[in-house]
């Protein structure tokens, strides 16, 4: 089988595309997703055209062999992770922007076009591409339409769904299919679009996108504000979003997230505060917003208000947030990390109830969030070493979730489903949104071979 | 048959709420597309619970009877028109508000109320809620839902579809479905509440929707420029949204359109001129704004630049684009209008080919447009009562359609298919899209029940 495989792939693709050696090929079995199973490849693929693509679908669908499509793999829900005996088909090599136009403000990339790359393409046109996922540096974007990936712009920006207009797909079967449009709007026919956006590669391949940017923004400025609470700090939060405000960052982090980052960086954060929040404002007078939240954060009980004076000193607050995660898989051998999204007036009552979690699995529990959509990462951390807190720590991220959707949010604001919490989707979903769903996979993919077992 | 469905129907449904009447049903047989062929409904029903919807798809599931859901019927493709032997299924009287919620930026509410009411609630409490079609004081948000409607706010606020975060639908067979969110992310399995947004009613009942807000912006300050030609004015939309502005609204109109609005309500607009660009601003500077654009239009080859002094004058602007439509329908006995949206930089192309159709079918065609877009809105004027004329009319609003594809563009900006621009989706989406698309249509109603020979 696997020669036959071989063969028939090799039959299509260049030199070097494919990859056999086991050493190698495993290397491409995972993403960053702690706790989840993963599989061992028959081959990787590592196409650079479509017509390589649709070739690989083809074999895959003539063979009944699985496809597991594959970004950078920092995706933090297992969604990339191999199953035995599939094709890894990993994207990376097709990483061309086509096209970048101010006019009509949108770029067209291939998937393997990583984020940073792009943002930084398009700002030199004095455009800006918003999503910006904390592995913004690696992650493709193709991946952030796979995984409908967000970052610390959504609370202005929104997430990568909303930039995207237009793909083209090979499907299971290596028939090319495109969807959307490259104008500004557009309501022919269903959004097969976005219906792509989120389906962690179950339905196609992503080899092509129309993305739209916009503008770039005035630079932004940030300020931090200390709490004696978190109760206090989501007061705050929603006194801003009550007021109107549109910051282009609302950020908050727990006592234990600012421990972890200052242990990390020696960043000299307050470790006597129970509650760090961070706005950032890109408006044109983006100082007069600060002051007026700075108002705001004074009325819910901050007990500290730090305006950043300049650029440099709004960086030095952006980067201690995206040090966050890196510093909190520092706290054991392990971390696995939530992303349970809120309503904004249920954010007290999450980290409320995240820490009586922590407390009664005595595990150490970090918080940082996405605050101003509600989105929050609680960040479980564990020594993977110790099945039995290992297991503890399996149990602490279920209760969060479940917390969650009591509190009437949802198990993924934006890391999406994959292996991690696909026990959890049809709870969240319920018996008829889950027929519903496989209705539609089964549609796409009508022999299940794309990325079997993921989302459902 | 039609004895046995309105036994069956009455049995679950409240006084008042089952019409039969013929000379009373057929006043719901179709919306304001004209050319479109609309049928003779067996029973329109007017419900006020989600139950009575559940029982008339139940009942409809039960007796193979076609259903066409209906809002206010402003539609302007034909998508509401009913069926012979149909249950037209108005939504007009599920019209209550459930929920405004300024900390969530989200309002609950029922498919019936009208998009005026909504705007107007909300903004009661500084809140936004932008789609704004032109039939925004009768179409309800459940038409502008199935339609996918626009507005004059889409060049910065974009379409109905951005605002959709949750729906509750009921099913062909009756089964409620509750689709996405109330959080301000989520990315939790398919995206199956953009699928449901102009999908016209043909796979599923909107009963409730959970739709975005967004802060109350500035008072919108307007100008209004004037072109020697439509080529010029094309020029300077490009220059505008090159440079990076955001305007609240850019809308162009034409000489005929010009004209026909002066003749309805003596408005006063300068005739002499090919065309006319209205630009607004809801920056905290809108003057500064404008007065950056009207230098763009001025390089552009504009002959005179009027910036509104007032929100009064704004308004006035405002109104005059508002009239575009009502104006041209009294030029002759009938109108259709064209929905083409192309790239913003074909926008020149696009005008000219148009002018170039109407002369060659001896016709007058309006064009205005919702500019910052490409969204264009030819209107082809024409005489019902002359088959011939008819004719004519008819093989331009196909040439339009044509011209926009071959342009890069699309056969609907906002407007949706309906029965009118049915044949031509199949030529937008090709024979995989075409095939994938019905798929999706099975899965969610598979007797084909809901609102059938729409869309496809």
């Amino acid at each position: 089988m696997a020669d036959e495989l071989t063969t028939a792939l090799a039959a299509g693709l260049p030199e070097g595309a494919l990859l056999t050696d086991p050493d190698v090929t495993d290397a491409y079995a995972r993403d960053m997703a702690g706790f989840s199973a993963a599989g061992a490849p028959a081959v990787v693929v590592l196409p650079r055209t479509v017509e390589e693509v649709q070739h690989v679908m083809r074999t895959a669908t003539a063979l009944r062999v699985p496809v597991v499509p594959q970004g950078a793999r920092t995706g933090l829900s297992g969604g990339a992770n191999a199953v035995d005996g599939c094709i890894v088909l990993s994207l990376t090599r097709m990483d061309r922007i086509l096209e970048i136009d101010p006019v009509e403000r949108i770029a067209v990339v291939e998937p393997g076009v990583v984020n940073a790359v792009l943002s930084r393409a398009v700002a030199e046109k004095g455009l800006y591409y918003p999503p910006d996922p904390s592995s913004w540096e690696q992650c493709t974007i193709g991946g952030n339409i796979g995984t409908g990936a967000g970052g610390l712009c959504c609370v202005k920006y929104g997430v990568t769904a909303e930039y995207v207009l237009g793909l083209d797909v090979v499907l299971a079967d290596g028939r090319l299919l495109r969807t959307g449009r490259r104008t500004a709007k557009g309501v022919a026919g269903y959004d097969l679009t976005r219906l792509f956006v989120g389906s962690e590669g179950t339905l196609g391949v992503v080899v092509e996108a129309v993305v739209a940017l916009k503008p770039a923004p005035p630079q932004q400025l940030a300020m931090a504000a200390e709490f004696g609470s978190a109760a206090a700090a989501c007061d705050a939060i929603c006194r801003i979003m009550e007021s109107g405000h549109v910051p282009s960052l609302l950020e908050l982090m727990d006592r234990t997230t600012i421990r972890a980052v200052n242990a990390m960086a020696r960043m000299g954060l307050p470790e006597t505060t129970e509650a760090l929040l961070l706005a950032a404002f890109d408006t044109p007078d983006p100082a007069a917003d600060l002051a007026a939240v700075g108002e705001l954060c004074t009325a819910a009980g901050a007990t500290d208000v730090v305006p950043a004076q300049d650029a440099a000193e709004s960086e030095m607050l952006l980067q201690a947030r995206r040090m966050a995660l890196p510093a909190l898989e520092k706290v054991s051998t392990a971390t696995m990390i939530d992303d349970v999204c809120v309503p904004r007036g249920r954010l007290g009552d999450m980290l409320e109830g995240v820490a009586l979690i922590a407390e009664k699995h005595e595990l150490t529990i970090g918080v940082c969030a996405h605050a101003g959509d509600g989105n929050t990462h609680p960040v479980v951390c564990f020594d993977a070493l110790d099945p039995e807190e290992s297991a503890r720590a399996r149990a602490s991220f279920d209760e969060i979730m479940a917390l969650g959707l009591d509190l009437g949010g949802t198990i993924t604001g934006e890391h999406g489903v994959g292996l991690l919490k696909k026990d959890w989707l049809a709870r969240e979903l319920g018996p008829v949104g889950t027929e519903l769903q496989r209705g539609v996979k089964a549609v796409f993919d009508p022999l299940g071979l794309l990325n079997p077992g993921k989302v459902f």
